[in-house]
Order: C-alpha cells, then structure tokens, then sequence
C-alpha cells in the first residue's frame, strides 16, 4: 500500500472498526471512520499519554462521549498497545485491548462491549454510551485536575480534557448545564471535538437541529474553534494547539466530518451511523481507502511501530520525568493514597456523637453536616458541592480555611454547581474517576434530574456520595412537587448503589462511615429537612448496627416478639413511639431500624432470621414512600403503611397526620396486624 | 392610597404575597414583590384570557415556570376573578381562588398549595415547581396551537403561550432543550419572560452561572429583547408588542428586576428568595409601597373592578366573539370532542389482531406500530414522535398523508424531537394539556433522561403516552448502559402510572386499547426490540385478559395448578415454554402474564384470588429487571428469576442464556420451588 505511514495507521483505525462492526452485525462504523484522523492526530501529537501505564495520574484524559463509536476507541487502545491494569492497580504485560478482542467485538465477555465501560477495559476513562454522559464526566476530570494542580502543584498536576463528542451528546440538556458550569469555571484545561457530521439516527440533523453552535457556547464563554475538515491533520492541529495556549475559557473545536468517510455510497448517510456497511459495502470502502478489499482486521506493519516511536515514546518519557517529581514531593504519599483510594488515619476519629434528645430533635441534614465536616477536617480531598441547595441541603464545609471552587481558588472544596443536577452528579463522576472523594446534594425528588449521572456512577462502580434531603412529605410545605414518593424505589432498584436513610443523628453517622469506608460503589443518602428525635441509646440498640444495614432498635419485653415494627429514616422514631404504646398495652413487639435495604441483603440469613424471625409473620413496615419492595421484608402476612398517591402542601405535622404516619395510627395498624395473624397464623 | 388604580392593583399583588407567605410562615414572596408589574402588564394588557371561561381553548396560556413564586399567581387569579370548573367541565360561579383561599396559602386542602397544581387550582394551565418543567412544557403548549392553527384553521386556533422563568429554569438542562427544539419549530407564539434578577438560593447567580442569555438564545434562532426595569410598564408593553408581530422565531424578553422589590432591608438578597419577611420587614416594606403596615390581605377598593374592566371586558368579547366562530365552524364538534377528551366512534375498529407465529415472531415495538397506525388514522389528533429514534422504536406514522411537525407543515403528526428525551416529555405534556393525545419514545434506559417530565405527567393525571422499547438485556450488543435494569420499578413505583409491558403482538394491541381509552393519567408501554412469539390464541387464553392487567394464559391440565409462573413481556413466552416442558413432566403448572400491575391490583379481591390463589404458595416470577416489588405476588415461598446486576454486551440469546433467561432454566427454577414447597406447605 502506497500510503504514508501516518495514513496507513489511520486507514488501521477505520478498517478495524469497519471489519469488527461487519463481523458483529451490530454497531456504529460512520464516526470511527470520519473521526480516524482527528483521533490520531490527538494522540499522536498531542494527548501526554503512556501507554505503558495507562493509569498515571497526571496523564491526558481522552473521553468517548459519542459512545457508539467504541471501535475507535478500542482500535486506539490496541494500536496504542495500552496495557491491561488489575483492579489492585497492577500493569500487567497483558494487552487492554488485543486484536482478538477486536476480533469478539460486542460478544459476551469480550473486552470490546457495544459501549466502552470502566473498569471493565483498560484505557476506557468513563463509560459513555448514554448521550451526552461523557462531555459531562469531562467537565469533573477538568475541576480535579485544576483541584489537584492547586493543591499539589502545577507542576505535577495540568492535565488536559479531551472529549469527542456529536450531535447527540449537544442536544442533550445536560451538555448545556455542563458547559455552563465550565465556562463559569473557566476550565481552560477541557477541550470538546464536536464532530459536526450534520447525521443523526433519524436522518438529516436539519430534521430536528438548528443551533448556532458558535453563539451558542460563546454565550457560555467558551472559546469557539473550527476546523472545516476532519481529514486535515494540520488544521486540526492548530486548532489544538490553540486550546493549549488558551487560558481562562474552555474550548470547543467544531469539526465538519463526512460520516461514514470513504464509503461511495452510505457517506454522509443515516445509515452508516448505526449498521454495519454490509459485505459489498466494506470491499467498495476499501479500495477507496486504498486497502486490499477482502484483508480483514488487516493491520500493516509499521503501524503499531509508529505509535510506539511517538506516542509510546514521548509518553514514556513524560511519565518517567512525572514520576521523579512526584518522587520528591512533600504530597508524593497523598497522591498515591488517593489514586489507591485509600484513606487518612483517623479520618473517623472526629465524628461526633449525639446525645438522646426525643423532644426537640435534629434534622438528620443537620447531623449529616456536623459529620460531614468532621470527616471533610480529616480528609483534604472529599469534595463538597450543592446543585444551589448548600445550605438547604446542608452540604457546607465549614472548618476554617474552607472556600468555594472557583478560578480563583481551584483548591476550594465547595462547589456551587448552580441549579444544575445533572451536571453536579456528571461532574462528580469525573472527580470520581480522578480519585477525589465528591459528594453533591439536592432535594431526593430532584434526584431524578440526575438519574442518568446516578445510573452511571453505579454502572461504573465509583464511590460517588449522592446526598439527598427534604426526603419525603415530611418536607411540608412546597407539596407534591416537591415530596418525593417513587425515588426511594427507583433508587434501591439500582444494581451497585448502596441507598442509607438513616433514622436519627447517630445513625446519620453511621451512615458516613459507610459512605467513606468505601473504595468503589457509591451511595444514596437520603436525609430529612424536619427535626427527628435522637433516640437515647441507652434505652434503644446502638446504632451501630446500621453497618449490618438493618437491626433490631427496640425489643419486645417479656418474651419472643409477636410483632415487628420496621421502618427507616422518620418513621423510626414514630415506629419507636408506637412500640411504646403497643407494649403498655401487653403486645410484644420488636422495632427494626432498616437503613440500608441492600447492606441488610447481604448480611447472612442467619443475621436476617435473628433481625426477622421467620416464624413472626405480624409485620407492619413503614415507610413515607411508594411501598414497592417491602413486601421482601413484610411477607404475606404483613402490613405496609406507605404513600400510595402523591403528597399535599401543608405544614409536616398536617401532612403526616394526613397520611396516617403519627404513633397512634401506627399502633392501630398493628394491632389489626397482630389480631389478623392471630386467627390465621400461617397465611 | 394616593396611588393610581393601575399601581395600586400592583401593589396589591405584592402585600397579598408577602401577607400569605408571611401568615403560612412558608414561601417564597420575593418574586412575586418583582414581577408583579410584569404579570400585571401582561394579562391587562396582552394576555388573551376570560376569567369566567378559563378553559376557552383559544385561550392564551399563562405560565409561572418559577412555580416557587406560586403566590404571584394565586393573586392573579384572585384579582381576575378566575372562575371555578369542575372535572366535568362545568364552569361554576365559584371563584378558583379566594381571598380565603390565599389566607390558607400552604395549609392543607387549600386551592393554594405551594407550588402551582394542574387540576387542583383553576387556572392552574400546568404544574409547576421543579424548576425548567413551565417553560419547557409552554413548548408543547404552543406546539398544540400551531397544530390546531394549520388543522383548524388561524381563524380559530391562534393562541399565544407565554412562560414566566427564572435563573433556576434557565440552568437547568431541558432549557436548552426545549429552547433549541422552539426555535428550530420556529414558534412565534412563544415568549419567554425571564426574570433577570441576579439571587438564586445560595446567592448571587455569579457564584455558579456567567451566561450570556442573549449570545445563548440568539444561537437557538430566538427573538431576544431587553426590558431593563420590570417596573416600566410601557417598555414591557413594547417588547411584548414586538413579540406579538414577530414571525418565524420565539421571542425571549429579559427584564432586569429585583428579588424583594421594595423591601428596604431584603431587596437583592437570597433570604428575599425562599423566606418571608419577617414582621418586621412586613410593615417597612408596605411603608415604602405606601400601603397601611397593618393592614392584612387588604384589596383596595376599585382594584378587582380594574381586572374587570380591563381583561374581563376583552376576554369576554373576545371569547364570545371566539364561540360564534366556532359554532360556525366545520370542526365544531370534533373540537369539542378534544376538549372533553372524547374519541371519535370506531377509533378501535382497525386495531389488528396478529395470527400466531411461534416460529419467528414478531418484536412489540412492530406490533405496537401497526396498532398505532390503524388507530392513528381513525384518531386525528393523536400526535407521534420520538427523540431521534423514530424508526427504532418504531412509532411511524405510514398511512396517507401523513408529514412531519414543521414550521412548513404544522398539521404534521409526526414530530423530530431531536437527541431531546426531556424536551419531548415535557412538550407532550403541554401538548395533552391542550387536549391533543401525544406519545414520545426513546429506548428504556433512557427514560431516565425524562423522569422528571414523566412525573409532572402522573401527578397532573394527564393522558400522555409514554412508549419505551428495546426494554431489557434483549435488547443484545448495545450492552449495560442501554439495558434497563431499574426503569421498570422506577415507573411501577410512580404514582398514576400505567405500567403496561405487554408479552406479544396481541396483548400489545390490549395495551394500545388501555391506553387511548382513558381521559386521564398516563401509561408508560414498555415494548421490545427482539422478535417475541405470537402466542397461539386458541391454545392459550385471549389477550383480552389484558384489560385486568394480569390474566391466566396457560392453565395446568389434569386438576388445579401446584405451581405459578408469572411473567411480563418477552418473559411471558420463555414462561408458555417452561410450563409446556413442566406440564409434560406432571408438574401441574400455571402460566400467570401479569403485563400491568397497577390494574391488576385494582381489580378485586376475588378476581386476583382467581388468577394467584392464595393457596398456591409454590410461584415463580421472571422478568428481565430488578426484581423488586415481585414479592407481592411471589409471596414469602416463591422466587423471582430477575437481574441482581446490570446486563452485558452480546447477541441477545447469549445475554438471555447468561442470565439464566432460558425455558430450561425457568424450569429448573420452577421444580425447585415445588419441591420446596412440598417439603415446607406452609411458609
């Protein structure tokens, strides 16, 4: 083949990705093949990236937020010849990414899934596939590294952003609140490649799509570039040299592309987005590429050589000179203790205790605060932020020396995300996969503006701490828009996300503890706006127990129980309140606090059957939410008093009252429980 | 008061809110204080409305998307003297709202909850609250009245939608959205009144938000002018003149105001935002308005006259004159009959019903399509579209005639809405509140991405159809991050949601049929990429058991059932050929299809006893999801075959076999749990 070397690596890119799609029968050939070039280009000439150690922390970050077009990725990642990384942070010799995976694209167990996943493949910095998730995600990756340069030094710390991104992923809101926030931030180290191919699924973007780009994110006070042609090395790399020498603004290179580049007859085509070229299709593809037409996964020599020569060899050499730097830091142990996910001794040594206080209570938000500052005092790098609900939420650091993330103070910790949820949890993916310890707040029913960044922190199994408050009806006043029923469920319905509603001050620091003695998976905590009572542990079981997820608070006197209570949150203490009541009058109940449904699961049966003997079939759950799931802990025989409609707007009391969560109603409740089990004990 | 009555109603506005806010101890007075003029303005002056026929469908629609400024539009409608209808339409002689009910702002069963509630409140045109969901339903709002414009005929459908929205709702992601997806539409019957006023919760906007609204929306293709004092009536009054003679673009007016207007202590201050007052503060701002301090929910003579005169007198006319027309007119009665939500005779007589095919099957989402076009034909105002997914999730519209939502062709019914899921929910809930019927689509998973529109759709209990395919680990390569895990129980635990997955092409038709035959609330069909069987209806039970929501398909021969099967959707087959291979074994089994829970656990007691008698305790329940809430019907002896993890990338038969989804695994299953119930009847 009579190419260039350069081009022949690039026809690499597209002819693997054109053969992997061909022989799956399934997947998204169109970009890899337009955005061949820009992606070599970038790492070749550009991206500090060692492929040697792929996870060197001051490392160049490339996001494939256009997810579907994951055979570029994996052609990068093998050509590149990255190497595989253990979950116990070991390089091994193995490749990330072999031309046989390539070979077993999309098909079980391969290491080239249909979308990129972290964790799953080396090389892969986020998993992006949902549109619009990746320029997000960068967003997070550019405030570490702007946290980290200024709290370990520039000089150890200026990595870059880069996310390629479509059409799709700038429709999609998020992408709006995402450069919004970056351009307040002045993220100058985030760079976006908007592959401007004017296709999407449905055809023409003109069917749907008519955006100034430009004045758009000028608007957000970007930096706006354009390059008119994807296959021009030289344009694309003064464009990127521009976003280099930029400082104070973010930058967006528009790149116009010719999707499914090369094809004679479905470039420029909806239908070389989404579906293999087709076997006539794929020969007519390469030989306009020059490329012999029946070779498959065909990869010349010299291509691997050439990336090694440049981007191996110069990544080498960067991660080396880093790595003796970092050497002779003062913060050389932090960073590593960071990038290990590892945690400060004594990180818990400060967390308060709560005295019993029944009558006038605590907002579990308010002792998640003193919490949270005493873990934030003793942990420099957990990272808080409120999407414009700090003090609602009660998310704010306020230890001396605290301030906000700002251009002017990149070593802040406390981020105001604006009224922006999904860019807050988009953004804490990032800071999550950068190894900072983020936790971003809003009101639990707003949790649904976040669900896909929540979705994909549990996909991507990174301890994010989702912090949500005003936690049921018991919120009042703003009403059924506000009063959150169904989040409780979809959020427990999530594989991987750990959700805690604690029932009082002191379980509210157990629940840290559970959040922050974690090195993956993230967590939900779900807190109240009104003062609950402090149970008095001398009284009540330690809430310790909330590490077992679910435990018995409240024991019936006199012999075995006949009754379980259960609840979580501020139904505890009225479950606690009708207990009292139900033993004065000779019924034996138990109270089961049940924080964490997914902690308690998977505890051993025998620890369940202790919590939940089954021979007690009198069970009444109570939960201010929709009931599904209970039935799991309730049984047959059992009671769940939940919310079956929405809420109302009135004071908590009113609205409790209204819905039938006070102790007296309770106690009723499970009298009838109790008398029904009685003449049918085994139903 | 030596005011003149035009100020003195202004004022009027602003000591009703503060007055009600401070009485409820509870709201949000501060916007309301500054955009009283605006509102003022507006309906005297512009907004085309009858108080006493607030739902003249010519009506222009007033929107409060800063919902939490609801006291702003509770005064409106008060001083308006906006009449009461009931659910029958009925226009009473009621007033909507009440100085009575403005006393009770915030309490408990008052027409004046703290947020705006659709249905609840009269003259309510949509529910608002979390904020973006006003401006991006006004969306829909004004698409309906260009549909019915160009299928009308201008002389009768011309309505204007106007959105009043903060910082809050500009931030938010499905701004961008539905800004984009308007100025594409090019609606120039939509403005947009932004309320400039620099204080969001946390503070001043600049701690989190730098955008240059106008750069920004001239990008979208909008109309954008500047009123630079919201007091300045005759500015306001020219921008919304130019509005009204602007064709081809949306038009967004940006009125400088400030939060608190008046307060001498709290203006341009976040405690102005979301607090009241303060008694104090009360009476130094009612001084500095010229107002008696003591005076409570004092309406100065001559003030409700004023709204008479003016918009009373011009809405009167205009809507007498509006009726004449339209009794004048052809499509008097089919307009009727949308309004009342009624169905034209014989809109089902086309539904096909689909011959058994076990062999090859056919997928629901292609079912769904040919259901969807016969009953698309007899039902013309039913309105498809999709988030750029139009073909995948198969919601075409093929028959004659049919053309695309356009500024071209606004009598299109088939709408683009672009890589937009949250801006396609939202406009179809503006749109059903014009009376239209919409369905949007998108993939499963990524109803995620619309949640917070799906719920605004339940808790106003409109009709919107909610269609998602490719609804499980079916789905194949496309792997984890489009294989929905969670959705299903994220929408069964939503309040007023139908959730309808239907097992084949026939049941699939039933759930077309629950779901047009409704006047309220929403269903959410939940459909599959891959083939499904055609079940054999004259071995197995009719389809028609749909209507129950779960029904019997497959009954046990030789005596009554030892085992249930229950499944949903493509499930419900592997389940069919489960219980074929138990049967022949002797195992007397039961196939129960359970396509929605919600009706089915609305039927009664005996119907559901007849379908899962309480006596069979030995039941099996498979669905591709999480499996929570199937305890209800498996009770505390039965097993759930579901996903405890996300799915994986691969053809769709490995993924199914993987996880277990298999006819011989659901039969293994399915022996275990009789076994075990023999050895244990009674737990």
């Amino acid at each position: 083949m009579n190419q260039d070397i350069d081009q022949l690596a690039i026809n690499t890119i597209r002819t693997l990705s054109i053969d992997a799609v061909q022989k799956a029968n399934s997947g998204h050939p169109g970009t890899p093949m337009s955005m061949a070039p820009v992606a070599y280009e970038l790492w070749q000439n550009h991206l500090r990236y060692d492929p040697a150690d792929p996870i060197w922390p001051n490392r160049d970050r490339f996001v494939l937020s256009a997810g579907h077009a994951s055979m570029l990725l994996y052609s990068m990642l093998f050509l590149a010849g990255v190497r595989k990384v253990t979950e116990d942070y070991e390089i091994t010799d193995e490749e990330a990414c072999s031309l046989h995976e390539i070979e077993n694209f999309r098909q079980l167990h391969s290491r080239t899934p249909g979308h990129p996943e972290y964790r799953w493949t080396t090389g892969v910095e986020t998993t992006t596939g949902p549109l619009g998730q990746g320029i997000a995600t960068s967003v997070g990756m550019a405030i570490a590294s702007k946290w980290q340069a200024a709290t370990f030094g520039e000089d150890l710390f200026d990595f870059n952003v880069y996310a390629l991104a479509g059409d799709g992923c700038l429709m999609e809101g998020v992408s709006h609140e995402s450069a919004s926030l970056a351009g307040h931030l002045k993220l100058d180290n985030l760079c976006w490649l908007y592959d401007n191919n004017h296709i999407t699924i449905d055809g023409s973007t003109s069917l749907a799509y008519g955006d100034d780009v430009l004045s758009r994110f000028e608007g957000y006070g970007w930096n706006v570039l354009r390059v008119g042609d994807a296959n021009d090395a030289g344009l694309l790399s003064r464009a990127l040299d521009e976003f280099e020498a930029e400082t104070g603004r973010p930058t967006l290179i528009v790149v116009d592309s010719h999707i499914g580049w090369g094809s004679p007859n479905k470039q420029d085509t909806e239908s070389a987005h989404g579906e293999p070229l087709g076997p006539e299709e794929v020969k007519l593809t390469k030989q306009a590429y020059g490329w012999p037409e029946d070779a498959q996964f065909l990869v010349p020599d010299g291509v691997r050589e050439r990336f090694d020569e440049v981007i191996g060899a110069r990544g080498a050499a960067e991660s080396k000179a880093w790595n003796e730097k970092l050497a002779a830091s003062p913060h050389a142990n932090t960073v590593e203790m960071m990038q290990r996910r590892q945690l400060p001794d004594g990180w818990d040594s400060a967390i308060p205790s709560f005295e019993a206080d029944e009558e006038k209570g605590l907002a579990t938000r308010k002792a998640s605060n003193k919490v949270q500052n005493a873990i934030g005092e003793a942990l420099p790098w957990l990272i808080a932020g409120s999407a414009d609900l700090t003090d609602s939420t009660s998310v704010r650091l306020t230890f001396d020396g605290m301030e906000n993330f700002e251009p002017e103070s990149f070593a802040g910790r406390q981020i105001h995300y604006g009224i922006r949820e999904h860019a807050a949890v988009t953004a804490c993916n990032g800071m999550s996969l950068s190894k900072l310890r983020p936790l971003w707040s809003t009101y639990l029913t707003f949790s649904d503006y976040g669900r896909p960044g929540i979705r994909l922190s549990a996909l991507m199994e990174i301890p994010v701490i989702h912090l949500f408050t005003h936690d049921s009806i018991g919120l009042g006043e703003d009403g059924p828009t506000h009063q959150p029923i169904e989040q409780l469920a979809s959020l427990r319905a999530l594989p991987n996300l750990d959700v805690i509603r604690p029932g009082d001050a002191n379980e509210t620091a157990e629940a840290w503890k559970l959040a922050i003695n974690r090195t993956k998976d993230p967590v939900a905590l779900v807190l109240t706006r009104q003062n609950v009572p402090v149970l008095d542990r001398s009284k009540y079981a330690s809430a310790e127990g909330v590490q077992k997820g679910g435990y018995v608070l409240a024991d019936s006197e006199g012999g075995d129980p006949e009754l379980i209570l259960m609840a979580t949150g501020s139904e505890v203490s009225l479950a606690v309140f009708a207990h009292e009541k139900l033993q004065e009058e000779g019924i034996r109940s138990r109270v089961v606090s049940l924080p964490c449904w997914e902690i308690f699961d998977r505890q051993d049966k025998s620890y369940r059957d202790e919590v939940l003997p089954p021979g007690v079939t009198a069970r009444l759950a109570i939960e201010e939410a929709s009931p599904l799931g209970w039935e799991r802990y309730v049984g047959s025989a059992g009671e769940i008093l939940a919310m079956r409609t929405f809420g109302q707007s009135a004071p908590f009391a009113d609205v409790e009252a209204e819905f039938g969560f006070t102790p007296e109603k309770i106690a009723q409740a499970a009298r009838e429980v109790v008398e029904r089990a009685a003449v049918s004990p085994s139903t």
